[in-house]
C-alpha cells in the first residue's frame, strides 16, 4: 500500500462528510479532515496531518460548529501539519513538515511556510511571503507582500505581559527579517527594510533602513549594502533576485512595466 | 468516520490493556497509549498522539517496565503530543499541538503548555503556570505557581557543557519571563520579577525587579512599570489581570481574603 | 494491539515494497516508509513517523524516483520523525521525538539528534556529534567529530538574504556551541573552541578560544576556564568527560594511546 496515491484519498484517511473536495486532490495516509474544510483543485495533503483542527469550543459545547477552512488550489501541505479550522490559504501555498497554523489566519497567494513554523492565528499574510523554518507569528501580526522571514524569528503582541491588550506588529512589502530576531508588539517595519540577525526590534523601523542590535538601531540605508565579492548593490533585493517571484526570468523592472501596461 | 467521538476511544487508537481509563475519556484516531498510563475523568486526547512513550530501557531491556504516567481530570491534550511515561499532570491541564513532555515531569493544576513546547523531564511546575509556544524547560528546572513564560525562552542546566552536573534554574511565584530569554543553569528568579525579551539571565534576579539585556541587569523595580496609555501600575500583574486565574472575576485581593478566611 | 512489537513491522505501518529491510528491524504503528529506503540490522523506528519523505519532484513529475535513504544499524528513531529521502545515517544513530532531517544529509557514526531538531539537508556531520533539542542546521553546514550543540542554536547560510549563494559554516572537532547562538554563513569555528550562550558568531573563531556576545568576541583561551567548585580545568572537555564517547571508562589519553598503537 502506498502512503499517498496522487489524486486519491488514502483509505486510512479520516475525512468528514461535511468537506468540499475539488478535483485531483491527494490526501495522505492517517490524515484527518474535520468538518467544513474546502480543498480546491490539485491540492496535495501529506500523511499524518490534521486539517480543520477544531477550536476550543469543540471540547465543551455540544452545538459547536467548525468554522470554514479554505485551502487554495495547487497547495502542497507536507506531512505532520496541524491546520486549525477558520483560516484561508491562497493558491500555490506550500509548507514544510510539522507546521501549526491556527484559526483566523488569512494567507495570500504563493506563500511558503517552513518546517516547524507556528502561526498563532488572527493574523494576515500578503502574497509571495516566505517564512523559513521555525518562525513564530503572534496573533494580530500583519505581513505585507514579498516579505522574507528567517528561522527562529519571533513576533510578539503583548506589551505588558500578561494582558488581554494584544497589538500585532506590521511588516510592509519587501522587508527582510533575518534569523533569531524578536519583534515587539505594535512595531511597524517599513517597506524594503532589512533587520539583521539577533536584533530586538523595539521601535518602528523606517523604510529602506538596515537595523541591528539589542535594541535594534539604524545602522545604514539599504543602498549602502554591497556584495563583498562583486560590489553590486544588494538591496532592494527585488532588483537582483527573482526565485519563484512573479518577475522570475524577466526581472522586476520589466515585470512592473507589464503590470503598469495592464493597468494593475 | 470521525477523528474523535467525545467520550469514546477511536477504533484506530492503539491502547495497551495495562491502562487505567476513568469516565468520559476521549482518545482520538491513530493515538497510541502505552502501558501504565492512568487517564482520569473527562480527559480529551487528540489524534496522532503518543502517550506513555517508553524510556530508553525499553529498546534493549526485555524486563523493562514502563513507569506510571498520570493525566489529571479535564485535561485537553491536543493532537500530535509526545508524552513520555513517568510523569504527572494535575487536573485541568491543557496543551497545544505537538508538545513533548519527557519523563519525571511533575505538573500541578490548571497549567497550560503551548504548541511545540519541549519539557525535558525531571522537572517541576506549580499550579496555574502558562508556557506559551515553543518554550524549552531543561531537566531539573523548578517553576513555582502562576509563572508565565513566553515563546523561545530556554532554560539550561549545564554550567560546563558537556558535563553530568546538571543544575536547574528556579523560578518563584508570579514571575513573568518574556520572549527569547536564556536562563542559565542554577539561577534563581525571585517572586514577581519580570525578565525582558532577549535577556540572558546569568545570575540571580531579586524579587520584584525588572531585568534586561545580555547579560541581564536590573533596570527597575517592577512598581515603576506603568501603562503608556493609562498610567496604571502594571506589576505585580496579579492586581490587574485575572484571565483563567483562581481570582477570576473577583480580583486578587478579594480572593486572598476568601482564601485566608478559609485558612488556606 | 501494541504500538510496536520489537523486531516486527506493525500491521498499520505502510511500507513500500521497494524497501530493503535487514534483520531485527522494528517499525512502529502508522509509520510510513517510502521507496528506496535501506534499513540495516536492529533498527527501531517509532510510530507515527515518515521515513523516505519524497523530495519536491514527487508532486509534479510522473517519472520521479525517490533517492536512497540509508539508516545504519542499531539506530533508534523516536516517534514523529520526518526523514526525507536521499540521506545517510551511520550506525548507532539516535534521535528524539519529532525531528526533521532533509535530503542530502550525511551523518556519521554514534550521532544523536535531539527533539525538534531541523536538519535542512545538503550538510555533513562527523561521528559522535550531539545535537541537543531544537537545533537548526542550515544547508551546506559541515560539522566535524565530537561536536556538541545546545538548544535553539541556529546555523545560517545566506550572507545576503534572499539569495541563491548559500555558504555553510564549518565547525571543527570537539567544538561546543552553547544555547541560542546564531552562526553566520561561511564562518569557521576552530577545534576545541567554546561558544557561549546567546552569541552571534559573525567571524571565524580561532581554535581553543572562548567567544561570547553580539557580535561574538574572543574573551579567553579555553585553558583559563575552571570549575567554580573544584578549580579543575574544564576544557578541552575530552580530558574530563567521556559519556557515550569512544574513550568511555578509559579516558581520552589511554584511548588515544590504543588508537595510535592500532595505527589509527
Amino acid at each position: 500500500m502506498k502512503a499517498a496515491k496522487l489524486g486519491h484519498i488514502h483509505p486510512t484517511a479520516i475525512v468528514s462528510d461535511r468537506v468540499t473536495i475539488f478535483n485531483n486532490v491527494t490526501i495522505g495516509a492517517n490524515t484527518i479532515i474535520y468538518d467544513n474544510v474546502k480543498i480546491r483543485d490539485n491540492v496535495f495533503i501529506g500523511p499524518n496531518s490534521i486539517i480543520g483542527e477544531p477550536l476550543v469550543g469543540y471540547y465543551r459545547d455540544p452545538n459547536y460548529v467548525n468554522p470554514e477552512l479554505v485551502i487554495g488550489s495547487n497547495a502542497i501541505i507536507r506531512p505532520g501539519a496541524f491546520i486549525y479550522a477558520g483560516s484561508t490559504m491562497g493558491e500555490d501555498f506550500q509548507c514544510g513538515t510539522n507546521v501549526t497554523i491556527r484559526e483566523g489566519t488569512e494567507i495570500g497567494r504563493n506563500c511558503s511556510v517552513g518546517t516547524l513554523c507556528d502561526i498563532e492565528g488572527h493574523c494576515r499574510m500578503g502574497d509571495y511571503v516566505r517564512l523559513h523554518s521555525n518562525v513564530h507569528i503572534a496573533q494580530k501580526t500583519v505581513l505585507g507582500n514579498y516579505v522574507w522571514i528567517y528561522p527562529y524569528t519571533v513576533f510578539t503582541n503583548d506589551m505588558n505581559p500578561p494582558s488581554n491588550d494584544l497589538v500585532g506588529a506590521t511588516v510592509e512589502d519587501f522587508v527582510v527579517i533575518s534569523t533569531n530576531v524578536v519583534v515587539m508588539a505594535g512595531v511597524r517595519i517599513g517597506k524594503d527594510a532589512l533587520v539583521s540577525a539577533m536584533s530586538f526590534v523595539r521601535s518602528d523601523v523606517p523604510p529602506e533602513s538596515v537595523v541591528a542590535g539589542n535594541p535594534a538601531k539604524r545602522v545604514a540605508h539599504i543602498r549602502y549594502m554591497r556584495s563583498k565579492d562583486t560590489g553590486e548593490r544588494l538591496y532592494p533585493w527585488r532588483m537582483r533576485f527573482d526565485g519563484r517571484m512573479p518577475w522570475e526570468s524577466i526581472g522586476y523592472h520589466e515585470w512592473m512595466k507589464q503590470q503598469n501596461a495592464q493597468g494593475k
